[in-house]
């Protein structure tokens, strides 16, 4: 959808996914660092924000795909026509959503069933993104400089944090890597905006989109988006810490009271399953 | 060989090689969750299917280079003749057709001998798919752009492919891994049909090779292939577990009896195994 | 800044933060090799050396970005004026200053905090040397060959230093990667001087851009500038080593004495820390 | 050196180096295959062979840059004269030299002292085929196709024995990951034959440098090396480890003999040695 709204709603998208990412690593990464070493029983709240995180990407898909397809130019489920492609665009759109609704499905999966190997969901989300990455590639030729060069810009977004997320195939629960993933994902939102206001710019002039010093421009402001995504996810993390800490003062004392009684009988069983899990 | 059976003979190959892999990798990760955790004994069965495996290979890649140099317009094993090359076309595919050979020559070989090291089947098959994107590529210079692109595409399965070979070597025994292998074979021989469909038309008219809006369906195309080919080693997957799982339900009572008895004999034998084999 | 100038105190700064790093890694290295297993207490000095290293990167980025801004040629925080972007090749230099002060304050972060998770000033190092090669890579367009292709080749030592200290997030206290890495700082930083020197020599005629032998000496001379890196490095470890060797010895005899009497009572604990820490 | 000599020499260094490096490693592996775990003390044959093979490598590369450097229509070590630069091929040919001496001496140093850290070899290696590589890429432009293409090919063979050698930087005594590099090399030496032959035949007509098909063939030849490359690599491997087991069949009952009065006092300080060195 060529307009601003055709960007800002993937936009939104990804900015609300990334600062949901940030807020759920830092607070996996806070009950690993206050686990005794023995444990990994997922707790029954993380595995709910998985289900609610996962169904969202499906019906977030879903909704996308019938928009892509039902709006009013949208090619209305038709394909070839005519002896001509109808409104390929459209169907580029719906595939890209398409994946990322694989990817809820699998993370529903993997964490409903034990049987799913771990490592699905992030597999999964990395295909996603390779496959938007993809078809991006191949959507820029034949456009004007700026048009393309914005455009390629957002592919390394794209394309870093497909890699990020294939790392954490073998890589799991490094909390330096899933907030690079988050903040990956920021900047692909926030990037979204930017060419939306380049390209369609809700007031004032249209851009020059063969001028150099443009470009010039547009290729820096991609750092200066790096920057502040960098920024949201270090200042949503430590708000995150804080005030789970806070909150979790009070529950503490409690807390300790129960696990001194029943370490004696659980420890030697929490062992058990350490050793079996590595 | 440019025609149509020209690309569904290998595209039934790398379909037919696909499932079996997955079929293969289940029963492993079937096998493997199902062990205590000191044994690391393979069954004979697998052993068996990894000749059976390795000797298909060495035969089909045998009567394809055979069918390549000796077919009525073939080389007839001539490479040089008259001052010009003979259809190098043939050759280069009878090129493929040996590494692939060779491959299933190393899978008999690392199965059979405890002494060839683990790791050396899985790098043949790596530069197996290697050197076949590798010829691929300097084949498809000078063509149209839509035969040129819808080779490339093909380029990004069996590389990939081939990345994933090469990292088995390492990374040993992971499902993920395993089955994205799997399922980069399926995409790859689906997408050899999609070649011959869309360059040699069985009905209809040809399509028009220098349109961009061809370019951009295929590439989506490519991507509809990749998710159909995801499906495909999902459904496998799940199939065969469950086929193996009720199968195995009357076996079981039968083998933990007798696991009972022989428990204190092996153990400690199993676990001296398995510090020498990490 | 483009004059010798320009390229000179750039090239400075890398050189000394190259030749800092060889010396702070293989303080750190003798200290490891002369722990015994179980201790991993970081002893002060580091931590110090850690807080000025920080400090100096934030403290040099301000400066540099300030001189950027205000020097009389320069922007004087105007970005956009009259319809065109105000010296935006100062706001790309600001803009790379600015990466280097984010890694000093993760540096500054990770050092003092021990919620901020271990990698993250290695990440922060890899991003600014990746911003830096990133806006370099836009820069270059539209150059005379011999000054697009000195660029080029600095960047390979950017983007080598970037993958190198990316590594090093997963694979911490590894000598030989810190060594490259303080080495492609070396090298950057005298691979800036040569910049300078060839494109805007202090004395003689200036060297034709165009011509190709002048392209293909430049390239052989990056591989004799990568060799006096490398030298350096070697140089500088041995001397720092040696160095603290002979300080350190006689120390030790008190060390070891202190050692005897308090090692009965710390193996129990220091073997606890080693095992959580793992 | 522009001639079949030029090219037969570095090919005859390589292939030698190959083999060379395929039995050194065979003999590596039988000898931890024949260990006990816990000891891991390098017998002092295989100390011997790394000295001399550094030290050939010094005085090869030494040889290598004096004829170079005063061959009759050499540059004489003079390097800018009458305003243009004197022979640039001779001079990084000798630059390459350089860089493989510099290896030679990492070679001898790592195995020579104890300081130097395990991994400086094969980083010296790596970066010697790196810098070979590089100055390679930078010198076939301008040239006819066929003579470009050819060398590109070589390029294939140098950039994965560069990578090949890093990896083992980090994965150290991986036996597939050894005899791969000793492949690359074998191949790299077989190749400049082919490059000698194509380009400056012995006998017969010159090879027309602008036909396509030759370019084809050549793509196909390559693989054809690398096939038989893998060849040289499984014969020579097997060759050496039945000649080494049938020669150590004696000395073996003589050994078990002693290691049985040995192994009492012996094994407590060899599990000391290997927790030590993981």
């Amino acid at each position: 959808m060529a307009n601003f709204g055709g960007h800002a709603i993937p936009g939104s998208f990804f900015l609300l996914y990334g600062f949901w990412l940030t807020v759920k690593h830092i607070l996996h990464h806070y009950w690993r660092s206050r686990q005794p070493k023995g444990r990994h029983i997922t707790p029954p709240l993380f595995t709910k924000m998985d289900y609610v995180e996962g169904g969202l990407l499906m019906f977030g898909s879903f909704v996308g795909i019938m928009v892509e397809q039902f709006v009013v130019d949208g090619p209305h489920a038709h394909l070839y026509n005519d002896n001509s492609w109808v409104k390929l665009m459209n169907w580029q759109h719906s595939t890209m959503y398409l994946f990322f609704g694989i990817s809820g499905v699998a993370l529903v999966c993997s964490t409903g069933w034990k049987l799913v190997s771990t490592g699905v969901d992030h597999l999964a989300i990395s295909v996603a993104l390779f496959v938007e990455g993809f078809l991006f590639y191949f959507h820029v030729h034949n456009r004007p400089p700026l048009d393309a060069h914005i455009h390629s810009l957002l592919l390394v977004a794209v394309f870093a944090g497909s890699a990020c997320s294939l790392l954490e195939v073998f890589i799991r629960n490094n909390i330096v890597l899933e907030q690079a993933r988050s903040g990956l994902f920021i900047l692909q939102g926030s990037w979204f905006y930017q060419i939306g206001f380049v390209l369609y710019p809700l007031s004032g002039p249209k851009w020059d989109e063969e001028m150099h010093a443009n470009l010039m421009f547009v290729t820096m402001c991609f750092c200066w988006h790096l920057a502040a995504a960098l920024l949201s996810v270090v200042c949503t993390s430590s708000m995150t810490w804080f005030t789970v800490k806070r909150c979790s003062g009070r529950e503490r004392d409690i807390e300790i009271g129960m696990r001194d009684t029943s370490s004696n009988s659980s420890s030697h069983k929490a062992l058990l399953e350490d050793s079996e899990e590595d």
